[in-house]
């Protein structure tokens, strides 16, 4: 390490870990080695980490990190870079962070090609809340080929993912159907532009877009599956993300035939440097813009301290939050 | 009609119809009026008729024509244009051609995006032989995007299908792996430049090629779908095109998600004009060099007369046949 600010930096940091692996609520703020930087990585003080469900199936031992990440849980942070390793890139500059792991603590090490900038007047816990669902609905939506004039169907439209999901798909010019379960959730939905909402608990999505959607973004994997496939259009395609509904499900290849229709389950996480650095560089092409002129905006739901971070999964599991909760990291 | 050779065309012509719906194979030279031409079409007099399985289908019920499209069975011909119609073909060109249906007649109307030239050397017979297998190929492999360099499984890599997908992936450059039912067949799939030679009827083909295959090309549907989802690879695409082993199968999401793989199931006959236009000109970019310079061969497995047509169906079904049937007309 060889930057000016090399001086600054503690051998030590505070970060959240899971002190019982089968207490998923046993989220400590303890002490623990600051990283030390691979090559092509930067080092970056945290000012703010985005909460994930990802991070909610990690508590709970489900969702491992990927070889060679962090074990510390945190998918997206914001902060200032304050030491740039072997890269060219300048300690002092703000920036968003895609991360493998590692954003519940006050450094984290980030490959340069997960960087993004600052887009001018976001403050860094609004671009915590929204790295990762940028970079996941739009690598999943170029996957998809979702274009001006389709129909994209989001399930969870008020969640992290969905909430995006809306405002991007708008920003494309498609037309958004959304599912949620409660009249508020849906009222939220058709704030961010959803054109058409439809209340899971008290309606059939498949009969009511059936033959419908270009696209949809699926979250709930087995359960909706058939149900998703009935609702797909000529040429479409399900994209599957999340399978909170669910790993095994009946698929009618027939019905998926007579449509033309694919199938892609995908997750960003385990992706190789080289494919999140496209993303990354991607999103900013796509999105980082539409952030800037106002047409997408962050949902940030609350903002609560590192510490507590078991308060925040709480919230998350409990279903009551719309868009994002973020970690403030002093 | 404004050609010069319209006084050549008869009023009515001879054509293989189902006289008993019930009994598939009740195939009988009846004469039945020669096609009208629509818009955009124009009328070839047909030297040969390919044979495909979903001829059998449709003998068996299975498989009706998408509307509009002739009654009549046969989705792919050779022959000479005898009436340019409206369009500024020129009459007396020998072309291959994709048909929805109308292949088993003295007399065909087609759609002008639907003609193929005639390759170098080529005979009726063997024009007519692979029309339709280079048009699924070539749009499905453009689909699943394979490349040089990738592993591609064929199912059934001694059928019609199967023996040109060998050849066409062998000349991308990828590694070809297929499945057939009997040493003699994986004989002739090797000849064709097959690499890894599976007998379905010994060998777990998932086991030999877990996490292999970047493409798979599919016949088999329902039975082969958790089988062929194990042996896809990272970023793997499964594209299902025929269900000889049934309609609904479990699709494991999990196992699918962590390889980001898709799943898509197509069918040509029931794209529009435009897509088909698409596909035949690509197919002839992209294929008819490689059977000008003898990098793919033709595989006609024998000819019969069109009146034969009950008897080519019989040996199409009974599975004794490499490559292709083609139906030759006087
Ligand atoms: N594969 C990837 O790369 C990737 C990346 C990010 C996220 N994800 C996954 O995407 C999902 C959403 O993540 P998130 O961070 O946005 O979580 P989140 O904010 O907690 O959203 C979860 C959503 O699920 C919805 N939901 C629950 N049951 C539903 C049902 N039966 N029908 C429709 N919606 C239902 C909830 O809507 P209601 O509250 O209205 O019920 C809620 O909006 C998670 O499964 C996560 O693991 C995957
Ligand atoms: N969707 C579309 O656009 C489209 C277009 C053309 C064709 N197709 C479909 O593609 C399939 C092949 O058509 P084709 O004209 O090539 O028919 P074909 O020449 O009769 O070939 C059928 C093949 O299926 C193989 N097969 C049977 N059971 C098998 C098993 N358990 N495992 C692996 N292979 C098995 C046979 O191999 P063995 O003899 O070695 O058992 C045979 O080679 C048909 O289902 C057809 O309907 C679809």
């Amino acid at each position: 390490m060889t930057t000016n600010t090399f001086s600054e930096i503690p051998a030590s940091m505070r970060a959240i870990r899971l002190t019982d692996p089968q207490d998923k609520t046993s989220l400590e703020l303890q002490e623990v080695p600051t990283p030390t930087l691979r090559e092509g990585e930067v080092l970056v003080r945290v000012q703010a980490a985005g909460v994930n469900r990802g991070d909610l199936l990690q508590a709970a031992g489900h969702y491992p990190p990927p070889p060679g990440a962090s074990e510390i849980m945190g998918l997206e942070c914001a902060g200032v870079i304050v030491d740039a390793g072997s890269t060219n890139q300048q300690p002092g500059t703000p920036v968003g962070c895609l991360l493998a792991g590692g954003g519940y603590a006050e450094y984290v090490a980030v490959p340069e090609g997960q960087l993004l900038s600052f887009p001018s007047g976001w403050s860094p816990a609004e671009v915590a809340s929204i790295v990762e669902v940028a970079c996941t609905v739009v690598s999943n939506m170029q996957l998809a080929g979702l274009k001006s004039g389709d129909t994209l169907l989001v399930h969870g439209g008020a969640g992290g993912i969905g909430s995006f999901a809306i405002q991007y798909a708008k920003a494309l010019g498609a037309t958004v159907a959304v599912t949620a379960g409660s009249a508020e959730k849906l009222e939220f939905c058709r704030q961010l532009g959803a054109d058409i909402l439809i209340n899971y608990r008290e309606e059939d999505f498949a009969e009511l877009l059936k033959n419908k959607c270009n696209v949809i973004l699926d979250i709930m994997g087995a359960k909706y599956l058939d149900q998703n496939v009935r609702a797909l259009a000529m040429d479409g395609h399900l994209v599957i993300i999340g399978m909170q509904g669910g790993v095994k499900g009946e698929l009618n290849i027939g019905r998926l035939l007579s449509k033309r229709g694919s199938v892609s389950a995908t997750a960003l996480r385990a992706r190789d440097l080289a494919d999140k650095a496209r993303i990354v560089a991607d999103t900013e092409r796509l999105v980082w813009p539409l952030l800037v002129d106002g047409r997408i905006k962050h949902q940030l739901h609350t903002t609560l301290p590192l510490a507590e971070a078991a308060r925040a999964h709480e919230l998350l599991a409990n279903g009551d939050v719309t868009g994002k909760i973020v970690l403030s990291v002093a």
